[in-house]
């Protein structure tokens, strides 16, 4: 079956799923993007990703295009009809069509809207997971309102393809101080020989990533020792666990920093904790918080 | 007559002027751009805006979609379908269409090309030089690699929006350091109460513009006294003169930044002389280098 897209009023096929060379999203990475984990074919923790969909689109001054009621149809209805169970859905708002300038073009100006969804196979995530992953460490080179979640990605792809090419799955980002920030496409964690749970504190240096929302909720409700503030590389290394976390890999456990190993080279017992407890969690959400919660 | 764009090997009407949802440039702003004057036209400093091109390409390992000569009737050919006389032709190249995945696609990839050309109205252009610009400053928040032509432009869009707003033309972008780095789209230049040029030197921080390089040349040529070397807004503020440059604009007066007015609040003598000296040098350029010097 080949991929449905969601563009600006219709579906289409992904592979005539086009825009318009002068939509501002192609020519000045003026957008901002969404990607929701999806379970048993719904939408798991909408809420906070529409919450943070918002907030995006308020910093940049791009207006939403539809309700946000609308466009939960749209991408269910995307999700419906790429027949996606486990996966992934995408969404990209950008400020629209206009011809190139800098400057905003004018409030009439409609934001373009695409959505698309994919299958994802969890199972392969899961075996990675009980693996571990491997992260190198490379300078945090991006703007600074990485908060704002746009597409504004180049400093991540190729932190994330320096990663790649050195068998690793996932670059963590360090700034000027030396502190991590977070990875390229994931928040950073660690847990320090005190058993106390470390993820830099939000500000404009990371992304407010849904699954650390997440995450925080439930080690609190765990009862864990918590400390939101930035860490070194040098306490990454000496770390008793690390892992990753992000929509599409939840909680993933990561084995090696650099040439460093982490633990015992194998994945630590808290992160495969939250990572199976996690899961419930996102089960419960998924399907009991959508329709309510959202205004 | 309808604008006429160049994609992935067809002319088009601008308006149904598409690329794939999936094009990388859309979804992680992975992709590069020219913008070079048009005159008469022909293509302006056209050598120089490949050379840029080619190392913009080759910092993001983008391979060249097709030789220069071939991507020379491309551009020369979208001016002549567009029927330009005066004004500038736009290229952006990406890394192609690939499922979304922040590393790079396989090399077999093609990367795409869109070409696009505009009338520019010069005499407009002239009324303003003729006036003065005022620009702004804000912080430089742009990502550590702004010497790559790259469509990662969403802060020079927002700090060009600022500029905007506060009935400006142009946005002075500054580093924590207090010194001015350059304008959301162009080059920055001040001249001292000694008359000496004084304009940032070449580094990761600026990007070397075709205009900034002309210009260089035409300054020496001259026997004018320059410094490549950081200015702080503060020596801006007191300075004789200050000006812009941009293939589009070319050398452009700055009259007032921020709240203060620049020497007498008209147009310097130097800038103005530049402006009419640097068109009848890109009218020899234009004219004597393209077929010549491109290998």
């Amino acid at each position: 079956m080949s991929r449905i897209a969601y563009v600006n009023g219709r579906y289409t096929p992904l592979r005539d799923a086009q825009v318009n060379v002068e939509d501002r999203g192609y020519q000045f990475a003026d957008g901002v993007y969404e990607v929701c984990e999806v379970r048993g074919a719904q939408l798991v923790d909408a809420p906070l990703h529409m919450e943070r969909l918002q907030r995006s689109l308020r910093e940049l001054r791009i207006r939403m295009p539809m309700t946000l009621a609308a466009l939960l149809v749209v991408l269910n209805e995307t999700i419906r009809r790429n027949r996606v169970g486990d996966g992934t859905v995408y969404l990209q708002i950008t400020r629209g069509v206009a011809h190139r300038d800098h400057h905003f073009p004018p409030d009439s100006t409609p934001p373009a809207v695409v959505v698309t969804a994919r299958h994802l196979d969890y199972g392969s995530v899961d075996a990675l997971a009980a693996k571990g992953i491997a992260v190198i460490t490379v300078p945090d080179e991006r703007w600074a309102r990485v908060d704002i979640k746009s597409v504004s990605l180049l400093p991540n792809v190729l932190a994330k393809q320096a990663a790649h090419e050195k068998g690793a799955k996932e670059a963590w980002l360090v700034d000027r101080e030396g502190y991590v920030t977070e990875g390229s496409s994931t928040n950073a964690w660690i847990v320090n020989d005190q058993g106390e749970v470390i993820t830099r504190q939000v500000d404009r240096a990371i992304l407010r990533g849904v699954t650390r929302t997440v995450l925080l909720k439930l080690l609190a409700d765990r009862g864990e020792r918590l400390m939101e503030r930035a860490f070194t590389v040098a306490e990454a290394r000496a770390a008793r666990e690390a892992f990753v976390t992000s929509a599409s890999q939840t909680v993933m456990p990561v084995v090696r920093i650099d040439d460093w190993t982490i633990g015992a080279g194998k994945p630590g017992k808290l992160a495969l904790a939250l990572r199976a407890a996690f899961h419930r969690y996102s089960d419960f959400a998924g399907n009991a918080k959508i329709s309510k919660e959202i205004p």
